[in-house]
């Protein structure tokens, strides 16, 4: 077994203690990597919420990137020294219909989950990248394209291929009209993606903070959505609303914005959505949701981000403020992404 | 001005009184019609609770056929004698970007509904099928294909073609696995259709009584949807589910029935839908929901009616039974739409 340094969360360390946690040999098909950089996500918070209440440690972290540091005997794809990166998941049956099909991210027996998931072999509980040293199947460890920023890049694992999927799956390109709902870490990497991919881009948001922003991040129209005359305006302009708003909230005056039979994907964590029947059947309009990206589907992403300069803009700090990155996270204080240096971890005074 | 007789309800009359109403004389584009059927619709029953709260006198009935009697002048398609049939809207701007593209049930600026509306010419409120003649502009009277039953095909006009258009939307044909929720005016239809096309049909019903039901409407299919194993069997199998459920319910037991990507479409007229965000992200599926047909799609969708013998089945009753109509449909007890004889009108003693 090898042995790292982690961020460790448990009913003992409610607000995480840096532990020696263990990763596994390398097994045939596994890739050793010194982890560099892991981003903060809304889900990493909600699982340190509720780390108190399962009997099993957390190590939060599922957007991360570093360098190769070793491989088992059958990976030929990745060797050490080679930048990669890994999202939140780190395997899957591989036998399943969906998986069959390039669909990992929807295994018919659930995918492994970075974090907190059980090994497929093992039966261990997984642990995610704020550590000093991830292991995981070569398959879900992607190369980080030449020319991508390593820290800002971190954030292209979780927020980006999250908000990718839609853009992708809905065929955005040349012409099309795509709103986004919510400006932060998903909200920020699909207004760059929407258009690099050609795409003429609306910003709603409840912040009218944000509006400068909104547009310095290339949005050419925007809304402060509590305005109904600007919402009324732009009834049936749109061809797909990509939905990145936190908490509970109603789709139902973004459905509205969206051309006869387009859709709005909603990538939050609220767990119910209540939404208007008629904004439902007044165009038929879809709501959807999606779940993070395939293997192919992240891929391609990290291909498409190299090919345009997409990378989250983010605020780097040592793995030892990951305490202040939660609160202000919290508190939507932060442009657009924390991502953690994790090569300090252990060797600054308080972390 | 023409008069007729018709069932009207107001705060006077809550249960309805045989009263006699203008129609409008013939303009250029308008076809005269001799109301032989209408169908008894759970949105008529809505208007009905709703009519003593408003100002203006209601005759429901959106779904009818009768004869021609009498056509303007500039009217060519259809002649007297002509048999015909009129669904639930009557009129449409014309003009917008949905009606320029065949979508007249998404009229921005409104489709005319026929019976509660405002005329566009003359303002006045728009009176449906529950009457003995109608005048409608002929774009929105089609004529009835040769071999339709009148009465049995009066409900294609509403329960059909709301069914009809998510089928077509979605590309339900052969080899196409669909669900159909709830077994009544629209599920009856939609197993048909569906049958017609080709698929393979899962009814999903809380009655165990209508098990038999469904499979003799023609149902490869049945699941009782308080069973949650037989639910789960039939996990991510559907192409398109058709909710035709009446009442408030969850749709997410339903969307997990469906293939990664593939959409439920709501038909009922509850006015909020409280969904899991789960079942939406778990395999990206769509929830929609769809209003009436446009013109191209309810002349598409009687004529694939001809072509394969599907009518409603249909209890048909003298006018003056329309309480009994109202009360049994209720309490879910029609197998599967009441029609209305509207030759009846005023002729009985109690109408």
């Amino acid at each position: 077994m090898r042995e790292t340094l982690a961020l460790l969360f448990d009913s003992a360390h409610p607000s995480a203690s840096v532990e020696t946690i263990r990763r596994r040999d390398l097994r045939d098909d596994d890739v050793a990597l010194d982890v560099w950089f892991c981003g903060v996500c809304a889900s990493d918070l909600h699982a340190i919420e509720h780390a108190h209440s399962h009997d099993t440690p957390l190590v939060p972290g599922h957007e991360m990137t570093g360098r190769v540091s070793a491989v088992g005997p059958g990976v030929s794809d990745l060797r050490p020294g080679d930048l990669v990166a890994v999202g939140n998941i780190v395997d899957s049956c591989g036998e399943c219909e969906e998986c069959r099909a390039g669909l990992e991210n929807y295994c018919r027996h659930f995918p492994t989950p970075t974090y907190g998931g059980t090994d497929r072999r093992d039966g261990t509980v997984t642990c995610g990248g704020w550590s000093g040293e991830m292991v995981a199947r070569s398959r879900f460890v992607h190369r980080l394209p030449a020319g991508l920023d390593a820290a800002a890049a971190a954030p292209l694992m979780c927020a980006g291929v999250t908000v990718w999927e839609p853009l992708r799956n809905y065929a955005v390109g040349r012409g099309s009209r795509v709103g986004v709902v919510g400006l932060g870490g998903l909200g920020h990497l699909a207004i760059r993606f929407a258009v690099a991919l050609g795409a003429h881009v609306t910003v709603f948001t409840t912040s009218p903070t944000k509006v400068d922003a909104a547009s310095a991040l290339g949005a050419h129209d925007v809304v402060v959505s509590s305005d109904t005359a600007s919402m009324q305006a732009r009834g049936r302009t749109l061809d797909l609303v990509v939905d990145t708003g936190s908490g509970s909230h109603d789709p139902s005056p973004y459905l509205d914005t969206l051309r006869i039979g387009a859709t709005m994907c909603v990538l939050g964590i609220a767990e119910r959505i209540d939404v208007s029947s008629f904004s439902l059947r007044w165009g038929r309009h879809q709501l959807t949701g999606s779940g993070t990206g395939s293997v192919r589907s992240t891929r391609e992403m990290l291909a498409f981000a190299a090919d345009h300069a997409i990378t989250a803009e983010v605020e780097l700090l040592p793995a030892s403020a990951h305490e202040e990155a939660q609160r202000r996270l919290r508190a939507s204080d932060v442009r657009w992404r924390f991502v953690l240096d994790l090569r300090t971890l252990g060797r600054d005074r308080s972390s």
